[in-house]
């Protein structure tokens, strides 16, 4: 029998192993489920951190869900996913639910690797009615039973693959529901067209009765085999005598649309998704949500406790905000818009993520959140820039992994001066594997003519945003890494140099790197001085387009390691290696990079695994020297 | 006085300058202009190839446009591009329109490199809205005048990007003008919401007549600085008043809807456009085209006349197609799906380009024209392939870059099996520089687990498409070039191996090569055997990821010479070169690549432009043999 770590006292969550398991259990019955699955959400990530107020908001949604579709022959699929932790608990996933986020844990996210109650991969937005298009599709196509579920927020719905989704779905003709999550948010207050339709919408006297509606309406749906147009003809002209109001973008996307429903209300969301299910076409069922239900001050502040670290579970209290590059980005890019009114700071729904809140309280009209959008945020910049403003969108790395093809053709080709501010750069800890920062340096690396810096330190990144702005032309980027300064550094100067050498007397052996990641390096040479091993370590600040001079210097040394924290193909590594073997270096070189995606993990276990931590690189090092000696082979990796 | 080629006798064209030129024509004359700027580009498409139809249907829409706005100073953004040969006939460009799309002649598209009548760098779709969002939002904010008009077709508005600009642009209040073009095609016909929402709104008893309409109006509009909010909602009512429809989802965005109006009536679309530039808000004008309008041919067959090569101007007969890798993927797939029901194929509009109208017609229900949304073309086919179905997204490389992020999330994470079929890999020829497939091998590259084939001939393409569905797991893409087979490899008998070596007797010089360029490096190895010097050619048809064991037959050579129709960083030769380096080759690597973006040129010329046409690479071997000896430096180039 599972049992949940410190809350042994549990009346339902401890002896449910599947979703089967609540299928007997009446409305009362479930409402204290609720209760319980709430309780053990905000007592589980107040210890381990996680998304609080989107997931809370969904606790009644995910029971009634549970209830009336039997996974995995239903498949469901969470849009971003990080409103899936009831889905979890009811899943199987209960006695592990004290490892979410942790080093071998649960993800944050919902993965088929993980349970076959997840049915598709998510992590980044808009993606889910595309995803339930294909799924649904596969299961006519190849006569398989069952009905797809995607459960979108309105935030999402900003995302332009989510209109490509809705447009396609809707034409399909397959049987699928998509259940909107209308809570008014992204993680911030949610902007645009959507919001607006939305809000219309849900601007009724009272909410639809669900259950008085489909009490009806249930009775009038044809049986599978009786003439299926007529009847739904039928339940269309129903509903829509019944309900308040209608959504013509919905409809005319070729959805049968059912709501506003309260997503609190368990009676109404059952029969609401009782009634969408017997429909054999797509359906658009519209719940309106708290974000945060239940949790007083997470309802009070959603986009605080969207996602959290640790915090009180009575008072909400968190431990202050450490200083991180993007605080500090936050207070730099603010003192450059100060003395230059052509500056302008673009987020895609994330102005807190980013470090943007100070800046659109000072520049609200510079300040651009254009939602869930980062296809258009880089379009949009090309577009001031080329009338000479000067735009920085501030991203993290993994969702700027969406402008590929703006920063190529509507930036890169005709040079337009866009400045990239890459945030969450590198291994990202505990949001796992679907927002790992490891692409950016070698996607940009790809784009003729970009310039990228890395820098290291606080220091080094106000240097960079600087040189960003100022000193070059075309695409301009400044990654860096989430969190805090590494330690280590205190002795490091950065300056305007784009490469650094740190020259070790007497040393054959060259270490080179980049970014967060030259702190564990300089540590590691620090060690290996100490061991008789000298080596010298040459960090690189900008990074594409590699100075030319550091062949020239690499010539002097016998080896060379490369440590990059991201991925190895079509990486800064690879680039130096080509760079050095078509200049006759005639050494040895070795890359140490990262191969694959990394799952949900800590930051050190992340950096760990890939040997990108201090220890690691010690005894790569070490190990090289000391058993076949500095002449020997290596023992090839590839 | 410009002259336009092989045409004096025109009464117009010859002597327009600037568009300052028509300003002070009357409509009877505009009109004689409109039937100059057909027969013009009729007679130059049919020899230079070009985009026909796209072109014939904005004839009075571009001539009413510069008739009523300024440019420079006011900016227009045509969406895609491939309808912007009027505009450059009547900017400055008659003169040299006779070398549209040939080797250092006109792009087929706008660029600002070309001329300051060109706003913005355009080439791929639905761009248009968010960079004209930008470029007015800097107007704004740096105090600038002038308008902002975005020319998007109806077919543009099913990709996700122009959805996202629509939702900004409407909420900016900024002044700008989206002039909806709307013919009722993409390339094909057109699909989906956007589809079904024009057609509802052109479903009227006539159009609006413009002229009546905006008299009224005119006289009501407010003079700037009078109370602007009052003085729009009465325009608002009025234009409601008279016009049959409106469109909720374009007001809803926040624009002003008018429309639609009859894209072939200068009066009309002249007051319409001035009505529109009058308000200071957004507004969209929903203009009613005939796409290949004045062509009998073209207007018949739209989507065989959208793009051409040479036809006859009288009957628009054109040269048969020859065998090309589209037509020799369009007959595998089509064989490779009647024997296996689980296949299905995916196009983003580009069926035909793409080779996918016989499979459409012989399996209709498992044939998927998404619109032009490439996002949601990988993330539907990671949907299909989890639950089993095998999807091949067909496209060109240019429009894959808009989905690597969903290749990465969507179906690399978790293992989705999905084939990608990229067309176009490598120069393109004369679409341009926003057209060149030169990026796929780099950014799939990067991606962990995915396996990439790069085909030389039409017998290896029907083996690696075979080979992505059935061998390999995972994100599988095969890639291959525009048009046909190259010449000099009938002897080239391909099979199942991931790479060939070639080894020439006495050899220490060894050339390595991927794709349709292994033609011109055996054709030089031939020549360079001729020569005297011996040389070794390593063939790759697996280029990712590559067999460890060309390290090991690598190493027999003193010399490597790597040729890649690719960009250079992040490359396939980045990850040989360091992959040599790495396994302790030291002898000398030089690797030839793109390492630019390459403007309109034919594929020939391209190709020598980077030193990857046969003469370059016999030039460069028997330089650097001949000049300093095998022995000798080589000139170090990066």
């Amino acid at each position: 029998m599972p049992e949940i770590r410190n809350m042994p006292n549990l009346k339902y969550l401890n002896k449910i192993n599947s979703p089967q398991d609540i299928k007997s259990f009446d409305i009362k019955t479930l409402r204290e489920l609720c209760a319980e699955l709430r309780s053990v959400m905000i007592n589980t990530i107040s210890k381990t951190g996680g998304h609080l107020a989107s997931n809370l908001g969904v606790v009644e949604l995910t029971v009634a869900l549970h209830r009336v579709f039997d996974t995995p022959h239903d498949q469901f699929v969470w849009d971003v996913g990080h409103q899936c932790y009831a889905h979890k608990l009811l899943t199987g996933r209960a006695s592990r639910f004290h490892s979410l986020r942790k080093d071998g844990g649960l993800s944050g996210f919902p993965s088929p690797k993980e349970s076959e109650h997840d049915s598709f991969m998510v992590g980044h937005s808009s993606t889910s009615i595309s995803a339930a298009n294909g799924l649904a599709k596969a299961k006519s196509l190849l006569g398989k039973g069952g009905t797809v579920v995607a459960i979108i927020g309105d935030g999402a719905l900003t995302g332009g693959l989510a209109y490509e989704g809705l447009s396609n779905a809707g034409r399909s003709k397959d049987k699928l529901i998509v259940v909107l999550n209308d809570n008014g948010m992204s993680i911030s207050r949610n902007v645009g067209f959507i919001a607006r339709h939305l809000a219309a919408l849900r601007a009724r006297p009272r909410y639809v009765r669900a259950k008085m509606m489909f009490s009806n309406l249930l009775s009038s749906i044809p049986v599978i085999g009786s003439p299926v147009r007529n009847g739904l003809f039928y339940i269309k002209t129903e509903i829509k005598k019944l309900i308040y109001s209608r959504s013509s973008f919905f409809e005319e996307m070729g959805f049968n649309y059912i709501g506003p429903l309260d997503g609190h209300n368990l009676e109404d969301l059952i029969h609401g998704l009782k009634a969408a299910k017997k429909l054999d076409r797509p359906v658009l069922l519209h719940v309106a949500t708290i974000k945060g239900k239940g949790c007083e001050f997470a309802e009070k502040n959603p986009d605080i406790y969207h996602g959290v670290s640790n915090f009180d579970t009575e008072t909400g209290d968190r431990l202050p905000d450490p200083e991180t590059f993007s605080s500090v980005f936050s207070r730099e890019i603010c003192k450059l818009a100060a003395e230059d009114e052509r500056i302008c700071a673009i987020t895609a729904a994330m102005k807190s993520g980013t470090g943007l809140v100070e800046f659109s309280k000072r520049f609200p009209k510079r300040c651009f959140d254009v939602g869930i959008a980062e296809g258009h945020a880089v379009t949009f910049s090309a577009g001031l820039a080329r009338n000479e403003a000067i735009p920085v969108f501030a991203v993290y790395s993994t969702f700027l992994q969406r402008s590929y093809d703006q920063i190529l053709n509507d930036a890169a080709i005709a040079g337009e001066h866009i400045v990239l501010a890459v945030d969450r750069a590198g291994v990202v800890g505990e949001d796992g594997e679907t927002h790992q920062g490891i692409f950016d340096a070698a996607f940009l690396n790809t784009i003729p003519n970009a310039t990228v810096y890395s820098p290291s330190c606080f220091e080094e990144l106000r240097i960079n945003l600087r040189q960003a702005i100022y000193d070059v032309s075309g695409v301009a980027a400044v990654r860096y890494p989430r969190g805090s300064e590494p330690d280590g550094l205190k002795y490091y100067q950065p300056d305007y140099k784009d490469y650094t050498l740190f020259r070790q007397d007497g040393s054959e052996i060259l270490l080179v790197t980049y970014g967060r990641i030259f702190a564990n390096v300089r540590k590691a040479a620090n060690i290996l001085k100490g061991m008789g091993i000298p080596v010298s370590v040459l960090k690189l600040t900008r990074i594409k387009p590699i100075d030319s001079e550091c062949a020239t210097l690499a010539a002097d040394f016998q080896s060379i390691y490369f440590f990059e924290e991201g991925i190895r193909w079509g990486g800064i590594g690879e680039s130096f290696g080509s760079m050095l073997i078509e200049n006759g270096f005639s050494g040895r070189f070795k890359l140490t990079a990262i191969q694959d995606f990394i799952p949900t993990c800590s930051v050190q276990t992340g950096l760990r695994s890939v040997g990108l931590d201090t220890d690691s690189i010690v005894r790569l090092i070490s190990k090289d020297c000391g058993s076949a000696g500095m002449e020997g082979p290596w023992v090839r990796t590839v």
